[in-house]
C-alpha cells in the first residue's frame, strides 16, 4: 500500500474527450460540497480530487487489475463493453422530495466530477480525504486511499418514474423527453418481485476490480446526494459472471455452469451497433448513444440444484458441465446445432434447454449484453445461502430484453430452480462530455 | 480460466504433516456423500477430489494471491496467522436434533477430508463437479472449476453450545472436556446483540483471495453438513482491515482510517506464544495448540462519521487519517507515547482514544490478533449503507478478549459511532495430523 502522492499525474491513458472541449468543472456544488461534509464545510470552493496513489503508465501485465484505469469521459459510458470487471456495487436511488429540476441537474453535475475524479484513482473533493480543513469533515471516506484505480468504473442511468407525473405535477420537467420505451418492465411469469429491491429513479452501476474501491465509490457518490437522493436499495456481487470481450475467459455462475458464453463481446462491432446501443431512428435524441439497463435480482435454490443429477443439470442448461460446450457437440464456442437428434429422435438439445431459449435464433435474433454478477447475502431463516445471480443486461431496447425473458420465463427448464424477486429498468444515457455531465442532453 | 485437469499433480508446497503418519481418509463418509448428492449416490465409494487447475509449482510473484497453497494439516490451523486474505465467508452452524456423538465424529472426519482437498485446489469428491456417475449429483457444486487455489484457508472451532446439557442430557458426551474459559462472552455496555446472527455450535472460517473461492467452499462444507450440521448464520467480508504479517501493508476500514498497525505477527514468536495459542497449562489437552475465535458483527454508523471533522476522526481514534501515525508524533509504527502533552497540558492522544485504551499498556499487556473484514450488506431502510466491521479475534484466552472490550465498550470515544450487533466465541483446536480429523483429540 502507498500513501497519497498529492500531485501526483494522471496515468498515460487513452481520453476521448474532444481537445477542444471547454474545461471540467473543477469541483462540485456547494450543495454537493454540504453532502460532503456538513454545514461546516460550505464553501469551501472548487477544486478536484486529493490525489491517490495512481498506478504507472505502463503497467505490468500482472499489475494489470489494480493499475487499470478506463476514462470516464467517452462517447459511451464506461462499464458496458469495458471488460467486465471482478465485483460489482450497485445501487438505486430515489429522488427525495422538495428537489427541484436545477438541483437534480446540480446533483448530475457533482456526480460527474466525482466519478471522473473516482475513476482516474483520485479522491472527491479538493482536499480528499487526509488534507484540507482540519475543522470540517474531510471530503473524501477515505477507505481507497493507498489503493490503486483497479479499473473502476461509474454507469449512471434514468428509470421510468424520474419522468413521471405526480400528483399532477411532472416531477422534474422530464415527461415530453421520455423514451416510449422506457416504461416498467411487465409482469413475467413466475416473478416473486419485491418492492423494496425493485425500481429506483435513478441508478449507479460501480464495477472494479477491488470491492473496497466499488463500495467507495458507491458511498461517496450517496453522501454527495444527501439531500437530494437517497438509497433505494443497493446490491454487492462477489464475483462477475459474463465476459464482455473476446479477451476474458468465461466465468462460472453458482449453477457451476459456465455462464454467457454467447454474449455480445466489445470486440463485435456490428453487434453493438444492432443490439446495444440506441440508435438515432430510437428515440429521443438525448438517449443515442446510451442504453437500456435490466437489472434482475435472481435468487438461485442452490440447495435443490445441488441435489439434481449431472444429467438433469446438463439438460437443464443444455450444455456440458466441464467444457461449456453445447450438447449437440463441440467446444464451449461452438455454435449449438438444435436439430440435432440423438436416440429415440430427441433432440441432443432439449427443447426447455436455457441455452436453446435464450438464443437468438428462438428470439427474433435478439441479443444482449450481459454484465451480471453472483452474490451471497448471508442465509436466509432456514439456513440456506441466499444465493443467487445479480442479472444486468444492456440492450438497444427494453423490448429485446422482454421478448427473451418472456419466453424463459415461460419455457425455460431452468425457472424449477430460480426466482426473480428484483427488477429494475434504467435508460443509460451516452457519455458526458468533458466539461459537461451524464445526461446533459435530458436537460438540453 | 483452465479446464480441470484429471489427475494433475499438487503443487509443491510444505507439508508439516509427520512423514510416518498414517494415510489420510481418502474419501466422504456414506452420510458425507449423502450431503452431496442425495440418495442416488450412497456407496459410490472412497476417494477424493476431481482435481481442480492447481497453480504452477513456482508461481511467479504476479500470481502469488491466486496461487497460494496453505496445507491444511500443520499444528496449528490455518487461516490464523496466516498472511490475512483479501476475502472471507464466515459461517456457524447448529448440529441438528437427532445427531449423535459418532455422527459428529463423522461429520468432523467429512469436513477434514474436504477442507484439506479444497485448500489444495481440488474439488471435493472422488469425481468432483463433472465427472462420475452421470445419474448422481455431482459431488462439488463446480462454481470453483478452473480456479486456482488463491490461498484458501478453512479453520473450524467449537461453541460453548457444543458441551452444554440439554434437558438433562450431555449432548455429545463433552461437558467433561469443556475448557473452563469456553463460557459465553458478557454482556458489555452498549451491546445490542441480535440472536440470529450470533452464537453457534460450530463455526467455519474460510479466508481466500478470491471470494468465489470462499463461498464455494462454505457451500459445500454445508452441504456435506446436510441432515447433521445446519448454518445458524453466515457472512460475507470484502476486504481484510489487519495484516497478520510483517509483509503486508496496513489495510484500511470503512471509517477510512488504517487499522490494527500494532497487531500480533506471525513472525513474533514470543508474542504468539504468550497471546496466541492455548498453552499446556491452559486447561485441557485437546486444545493446547488451539486459540480462541472471537467474531463480533460491528456496525458502523459511517455517514455520522462522515460528518464528523477530520480533528475529531483523529482525536477518537489517537492516529492521523493519512499516515497512520501516533497523535504523539512519528510514523506509523512509532510506538505511541501517551504521556506527551500538548497545549493546556492535554495529552496528545486524548484519554479516551481507540489507540489509546486497545493498547497492552491499558489492558494488563494483553494482545490478540485481529484477522477482521470490512462487510457491507445493503441498505437499511433509512437509505443507509448497512456497513461495518466483522470483528474477528484469536487469543490464548476468551479472558483476554474481555478485559480489553470491557475498557473499550466503557470508554472509547469511538462507541458514537459503532454498535456490536452480533457475538461469538469458539474455541479453536489445534490443526488436524494427516490421518485424523480437525478436533480428533476432543474425542480420544
Amino acid at each position: 500500500m502507498t500513501e497519497p502522492v498529492p500531485g501526483a499525474a494522471d496515468p498515460a491513458r487513452p481520453d476521448s474527450s474532444p481537445p477542444d472541449s471547454p474545461p471540467a468543472p473543477r469541483g462540485l456544488s456547494r450543495r454537493g460540497l454540504l453532502g460532503l461534509a456538513g454545514a461546516g464545510v460550505a464553501g469551501l470552493g472548487l477544486g478536484i480530487a486529493g490525489d491517490r496513489a495512481v498506478a504507472a503508465a505502463t503497467p505490468s501485465a500482472a499489475e494489470t487489475a489494480a493499475a487499470a484505469v478506463y476514462p470516464f469521459y467517452q462517447k459511451h459510458q464506461a462499464g458496458i463493453v469495458t471488460p467486465a470487471q471482478d465485483r460489482l456495487h450497485f445501487a438505486a436511488f430515489d429522488v427525495s422530495d422538495g428537489t427541484s429540476r436545477a438541483d437534480l441537474i446540480e446533483l448530475l453535475q457533482d456526480w460527474t466530477v466525482a466519478a471522473a475524479a473516482m475513476t482516474n484513482g483520485r479522491d472527491v473533493g479538493e482536499f480528499g480525504a487526509v488534507n484540507g480543513a482540519y475543522d470540517a469533515p474531510p471530503e473524501d471516506t477515505g477507505e481507497a486511499v493507498g489503493l490503486p484505480p483497479s479499473g473502476l468504473t461509474i454507469t449512471f442511468g434514468f428509470g421510468p418514474s424520474l419522468f413521471e407525473t405526480a400528483a399532477g405535477v411532472d416531477r422534474f420537467g422530464l415527461a415530453a423527453a421520455r423514451p416510449a420505451d422506457l416504461v416498467e418492465l411487465p409482469h413475467f411469469p413466475g416473478d416473486m418481485l419485491d418492492e423494496a429491491t425493485s425500481g429506483g429513479d435513478l441508478c449507479i452501476q460501480a464495477c472494479a476490480n477491488d470491492p473496497q474501491i466499488a463500495v467507495h465509490a458507491i458511498r461517496n457518490l450517496s453522501r454527495i446526494a444527501f439531500g437530494r437522493a437517497a438509497l433505494r436499495w443497493s446490491q454487492l456481487g462477489f464475483g462477475r459472471t459474463s465476459s464482455t470481450s473476446t479477451s476474458q475467459a468465461t466465468p462460472r455462475n453458482l449453477f457451476g455452469f459456465k455462464d454467457g458464453t454467447a454474449n455480445i463481446k466489445a470486440e463485435e462491432p456490428a453487434a453493438t451497433t444492432e443490439h446495444l446501443w440506441v440508435g438515432s431512428g430510437d428515440g429521443p435524441a438525448w438517449l443515442v448513444g446510451g442504453s437500456y439497463l435490466v437489472a434482475r435480482r435472481i435468487r438461485m435454490t442452490i440447495e435443490t440444484w445441488d441435489r439434481t443429477s449431472l444429467r438433469e443439470q446438463e439438460t437443464v442448461i443444455g450444455r456440458t458441465k466441464g467444457e461449456g460446450a453445447p450438447l449437440s457437440g463441440g467446444t464451449e464456442f461452438t455454435e449449438p446445432d438444435f436439430s440435432l437428434a440423438g436416440r429415440a429422435d430427441q433432440p441432443l438439445i432439449d427443447q426447455a434447454a436455457h441455452v436453446r431459449l435464450a438464443h437468438p435464433a428462438q428470439n427474433d435474433g435478439v441479443r444482449i449484453l450481459r454484465r451480471g454478477y453472483n452474490f451471497v447475502d448471508g442465509n436466509d431463516d432456514l439456513g440456506r445461502l441466499n444465493a443467487g445471480l445479480f442479472f444486468i443486461s444492456f440492450q438497444r431496447s427494453p423490448a429485446h430484453f422482454n421478448t427473451l425473458q418472456l419466453n424463459l420465463a415461460r419455457n425455460d427448464a431452468l425457472n424449477e430452480y430460480i426466482r426473480h424477486v428484483g427488477s429494475a429498468l434504467f435508460a443509460v444515457p451516452p457519455g458526458a462530455v468533458q466539461g459537461s455531465y451524464v445526461g446533459a442532453g435530458l436537460f438540453a
